[in-house]
Formats: C-alpha cells, structure tokens, sequence
C-alpha cells in the first residue's frame, strides 16, 4: 500500500477499497503520509466525491485513530446537537440546560471559533471564572450530576480528523461533503453519544450556501449516524440573516440568558425549543415538553449549576466594549435584509473572532441588531450598535456593512425566510 | 494574493489570472506557499485543465525562476531534442554526435532515470572514466569545439520546475499535462536552444499510453515552443515494444556504438535519422543527410571526440553484468508483441534504475533481446537475456515479464506498429 496509488485510484474517479482508506488514514496520523500527499488525496476527493460505503469507511478510520468515550453507565440517555455554524449562533447554551432540565443528559464537546463564525467556548469564556478544560472523569461527573456540560473536546477523540482538517483549512479543500460529514461525525460517533440532532444551516453566513448543498450534507450525516448507530436527525436552518439580536462573545451569553429566562428573541426561542424536542425524541424522552422547562425556570436552574460546575459565576457582571459606534437606517421602509456574513465578519474585526489560532478574542466586542428583516425602520434610527475595545477597528469593520443591509419602499410586502427550513430524518 | 485563493480558482474552474500564476510559482520557489498547497493546486490542474494562455504564463513564470543560458556566440545555429522517455530509449546518444557531424550544435542537458524508464546520464556513465557533470563554461567550450555535448542540466535552469516536478512525482500529479508541458519546455527556452525537436512516445513503455493524450501533449508543447521564439517540431513514436534490443545502461552504450558504425537495430536506426533529419531542418541545415554521416564515420568521430572531453575512453570495454539468465520462447510462432512496460521494469529490477534518487545503479545490469515483434520464433529459443551483478533479483525481475510476451499460431499474419506515428508541426 502506498500513498501515490491510493490517490491515483481517487484521482482517477475509481472508488477507495476499505483497506486503502483505512491505511491512508491511520499512515497519515502516524506522519507516514505527507501532509502534501493527503491534500492532493482531499482535492481529489473534493473534485470526484466519494460513495456511502467509502464515506462510511472513512469515518471508521477517522475513529478508529482515537479513543471513543462512553456514556453508558449515566443514569439517562444522552443526547447531543452539532450545528455546522453560523453568525449569532448561541443555541447550544440554552439548548444544552433546557434539554438535561427535560431528563436527557446533553455531553457537549465544543470548538473554538475561526473565522466569521464565533466558537461557543470563546462565549462562555466571557463568564468570569468559567473554564473550558475538563478531564474524561470530570465531565462525566458533572454530566451525571447537573445533566449537561459544555467544555473542550480532547485530543484523544478522532486524531486523525484534527489533523487533516488543519491541512483542509490551509490547502481550499474544506468544502467537501464527504470530508465535512466525515470530520464532525467521527467526532460524535467517538464521544458516544445515545441520539444526536444536527443543525445544518444554509444561507450567506452559512458553510453552505445553498439548499442543495446543505440538504446532501444533512442526509450524509444522517446516514452515517444510523449507519453507527446513532439516532440521528438534521434541521435544515436558516442562517441568512444573524441568529437573534447579538453577534458576540458575552453579548450571545446575555441574550442566552434572556432565553433561559423566558424571554429572549424568537428566532432563537423557536430554534432552541424545536431543537430541545428532536433532541428529546431521538432520546426516547417526550414527556415534558422543553417550551415548559423555559417558562418554569428550571432550565435556568440547571445553567447556573452547569457554569458554577466549572467555576463560573452565573451572577457575575459579563464584560462589556469599551467603546461603541451606532449604523443607522439610511432611508424609510422594511427592514428585507441584514445580511448575516457581513454581521459575522464585522463582529469578527471588531475582536469577537480571531484570524489564527494563537490569537485572542475580546470578551466584549461584537455587533447588536435593533431591527430584524420585516420590521418597518425610519431613516436614521439605529439598525446595529457595534462593539469593541480597539475603536481604531471600527473603520474595518464598518468597511463590510456598507452593502449588508437593504431597505424597501414602505408598504413592500416582505415575508423573512423561516427559520425552520426542513428536517432530514433517517428514513429521508 | 494567497494560496488558498488560487486553488480555489483552479477547484472552482475558473482561469488563473497571469498575476495569480506569477504569484504562486514564485511564492512556491520561495518556499512561501507549502508543498500541501502546491499539491491541492496541482491536483487541481490535473482535474480541472488550463487553458493555452495560463499554460503559457506557467511556463513563463517557471522560466522567470532561474537563470537562462544562451548560445548566441556559438558559430553554429543549435538543435535540442527532448524525449518524454521510454524503454530503451538511447536515441541521445547517436543523435547528438550525428547531428553535430551536419554542423548543427547540440546541447543536451539530460537527466538520470527514476522508475522503469533509464535516463541519459547512467547510461553514458557506463564508459569508464566520463563525467556527466560540466560547468556551464566548459559546456560551451565543448559544443564549439565538438558541436555535442550531453551533460547534467545545472540547478539554475528552472529551480521552480525541479521544487515541482519533485512534488507532483510523490502526489500523484505528474499525469497533467499542462505540468508536464511546461515542465519540459521551461527548461528546453531557459537552456536557449534555437531548434527543439520532440520525441513524444505513445505505448505500453512510455508516460502517455494512449495517442489522444501523447498528441495534446505534443501539440501544447509544439505551441509553447513556438509562442517562444523556439523552433520546434513534435513526432509521436511508438513504445509498446522496447526500442533496439537492449534496455540498460552499457547494454545501450553497446548499441549505440554500433548505430554510429553503420549497423544496428533498424527501429533505432530510422528514428536517429528521422530526428536528425528534423533537427537540421528546423535548425535551418538540409544541405547534408544524417543517414550518409551514419556510413561515412563523420558521426563516430564527433562520438569519440564527445565522450573523450568529458573524460570518457570511448575504446575501453564497457561492463559487463556477473550473471546472466535466458528467458525462452514457450511456442512456436510468430512473436507479436514484447512488452515495453515491462521489460522496462524487469531492467530495472535487475539493477538498471533506482527507486529512490539515491541509489546507485549497476552499469551492466538490463535486458537483451532476441526476437522483435514480427519476427518468427521456435519453442525453446531464447527470447530474452536478462542480466545483473545480483543475482537474487532475477526471481523478481522475471515476474514481471509472464504476461509481457505474446506469440500467435504459426502463419498468423503480423504487422508491427510503425516506430513513426505522426508528426506535429507548428501549424498542426
């Protein structure tokens, strides 16, 4: 077995045997396969697709590199969601107490943010005291205690895919599906999750652009779970406008809050809950209904001992900005687009993101919207409020809003796209 | 300008731009751009094409990375010839001498063999005493004053091509060409040779197996050619079938020498001629026919003196391998075919050529042959001499020849594949 063959077999459109997989695979954690070979191997891929089967096998390999966790000797089911990202997206702070407040335990390994999509460790690291690190005993403990935890993923789950997706960043091979599906879903599948929902986004601040896309990627994911499995499901949803009101670190933790406490804007609301009952149902727990565990407060009850389990203060003032700068509306009318890349990447030069890994992000920088699509505005009144502590950023980060925000004529009828597009479940 | 983008253009098929080109092939050359990227762009190339005009500009901008020789002084117009290799192939060394013997120059910058094809230089070096190595000086002396020289090409020519062609040959993107094309011909324009005649071979032996890609390959590189101020002509030739009766390195010295004398097989023959003829025709020199400087010894002459000034005795005994074992014909009949590939490759196996560049390769090490296609055989008669220093490897080189000779019923009517296919000229 040798690299160039596995790649030539690729290359020229044939379809990978399992023993080549999974020798490419393991050869390229071990180093024996050069990082220039497997980008040439991930173009290829990119560009001639890959099967189910290889699909499958690929994902195999990819846990197969690692250790795989178990979850099995909890007292109740667990249940997990991964969203592909997108700007405003929050969800998983509400989502992880709501749905463990509902008796499924939610183990929530999470990322870090790069690029124009934030990381959901980097917003509760805005909570004073709050840490991300825990050990396998840790988190098992205070999943079985408080029924959710929300901390960083190990080295020890799917190497392989930690590898080769630092190498996809840097080589314009990430947009492939079987490589998408295949690096979050080795992931999960290792963590050893009971069910998982998928939050698959489509639309301008999405990985996915468009439904199609977005729609084979969901049913891919959907297929390799219950083909390990996994019960799975996928919504497709919408992420052409920012999710909610906030794009930031402790500016999203805020507006979570708000949600656990029974307000909060709708759009995520709507998310959060419909989310919290594919989560419970794949979980085979459907007597309590998630919008009730909002309104009573015990999904709140179960966010301030998950943040204090790992040392944060659920009281404690958040961060906020140094500085602010007002974009306001430059006409009357409706409010038809806000347009979610451009929040995304603004919040990301105001310091909420980071360009490189090794880099810093400010706790409270980031973009808050007053209006959202088919509200009616009046000219000059204030459409976002832009924050951060280096204000010579503002400039930069204003540069991408120029052309993000469209107001019709007053009167223009304008239906916003629901937030809940479809749902791909394992039979689709 | 960054890598990513520009193998996003290529993956996206779109048409890199001249300042993209310019850009990534000397960022690479710096080292500024990975060998992981260069390979996902390469595997790009190779899936997604180039068009002429950002061939040309590849070309270009390999050309730009180094330094370019010129033979402007010399007191007679100059020929090169290039040929994409194969088994067998010894043309170079009774065209060089034979060409200057019509007062065409000939600067032959050549390379070593890696894998089943023998490269010029190991070849030459199985006459005691020569040197492959010349400095550019003493290069250019020697073409004055002999008209031939075949030496190694310096590290100056084409530094980008040599980063390159060494990266494609681990990822399995050598088999574009576009990268092929512009691999060859960034040398043979920065070499500044007025004249360039191509030998573009097609078969089992040979880097292109099929007729349609040996022609698209001929054809780019006819154009570059010209598009360059370069005379230049292409002839694609056969390589299913071993060319002459011998494939190793002092076993083609052998039969090269006694091409030079007037003998020899006649397929190596009628190729040295029909190149020769090409070259003085594109140099702008037909008042002499090379098959007449072949009979009168002119040829021979600028042989012995070509081999004499890099150190070589063109009258000492070539070596000879320590073993030998025959190969047989299992019936009688009529041969009608002998593997180019794999008498390639058994040559190599008996110590020829070299897996890694490293190795050192044995002078007397290769395979003879018999019977040619066409020819009549008897059951039991020597088809094939196999010959080593290491007799272990005739085991392993035998393995390769069980399917690579064919004979067919007594009275089969035959007809061998002309060495001549076509001929590309600039206007083709």
């Amino acid at each position: 077995m040798d690299a160039i063959s596995v790649i030539r077999t690729k290359r020229d459109r044939g379809e990978l045997t399992a023993a080549q997989i999974d020798w490419v695979v393991d050869a390229y954690t071990r180093g024996e396969v050069a990082d220039e070979q497997m980008s040439a191997l991930a173009m290829a891929i990119l560009l001639n697709g890959m099967n189910a089967t290889e699909i499958n096998r690929w994902t195999d390999a990819m846990i197969a590199s690692g250790e795989r966790m178990d979850f099995s000797t909890l007292s109740r089911p667990t249940a997990d969601k991964h969203s592909t990202g997108g700007v405003g997206d929050k969800i998983t702070l509400p989502l992880a107490p709501l749905v463990a407040a509902c008796g499924v335990a939610v183990p929530q390994l999470s990322g870090r943010g790069l690029g124009h999509t934030g990381g959901t460790l980097d917003k509760l690291e805005a909570i004073p005291g709050w840490q991300a690190a825990l050990s396998n005993d840790a988190m098992l403990r205070v999943l079985e205690d408080v029924g959710a935890v929300i901390c960083a993923a190990g080295d020890g789950l799917a190497p392989a895919d930690k590898k080769l997706y630092a190498l996809r960043d840097v080589t314009g091979t990430v947009e492939a599906i079987p490589l998408i599906a295949s690096s979050i879903m080795s992931k999960k599948i290792a963590e050893g999750t009971g069910a998982l929902v998928l939050d698959v986004k489509v639309g301008s601040g999405a990985f996915m652009k468009d439904l199609d896309n977005a729609r084979e990627l969901a049913r891919t994911m959907v297929r390799l779970g219950v083909d390990h499995g996994v019960k799975t499901v996928a919504l497709l949803t919408d992420m052409s406008t920012p999710l909610g009101l906030t794009a930031g670190n402790a500016l999203e933790v805020r507006e979570s809050v708000e949600v656990l406490a029974g307000g909060g804007p709708a759009d995520v609301v709507e998310l959060t809950v419909a989310l919290a009952r594919e989560m419970l149902a794949a979980a085979g727990q459907t007597r309590i209904d998630p919008a009730d565990a909002l309104r009573d407060g015990s999904a709140m009850d179960v966010w301030r001992r998950m943040i204090g389990a790992q040392g944060g203060d659920p009281d404690a003032k958040l961060p906020v900005a140094r500085e602010t700068q007002v974009v306001t509306a430059a006409s009357s009318g409706v409010l038809t687009r806000v347009d979610a890349y451009a929040v995304g990447v603004s919040a990301w030069r105001l310091g909420a993101g980071r360009a490189r890994k090794e880099e810093q992000v400010q706790a409270g920088a980031g973009v808050e919207l007053h209006a959202k699509p088919g509200d009616t505005v009046v000219a000059g009144q204030p459409l976002l409020t832009l924050h951060t502590d280096t204000p010579e950023r503002f400039e930069y980060a204003t540069e991408i809003l120029s052309d993000a925000i469209t107001i019709a004529p007053t009167g223009t009828t304008f239906e916003p796209t629901p937030i809940l597009i479809d749902r791909i479940g394992p039979t689709a």
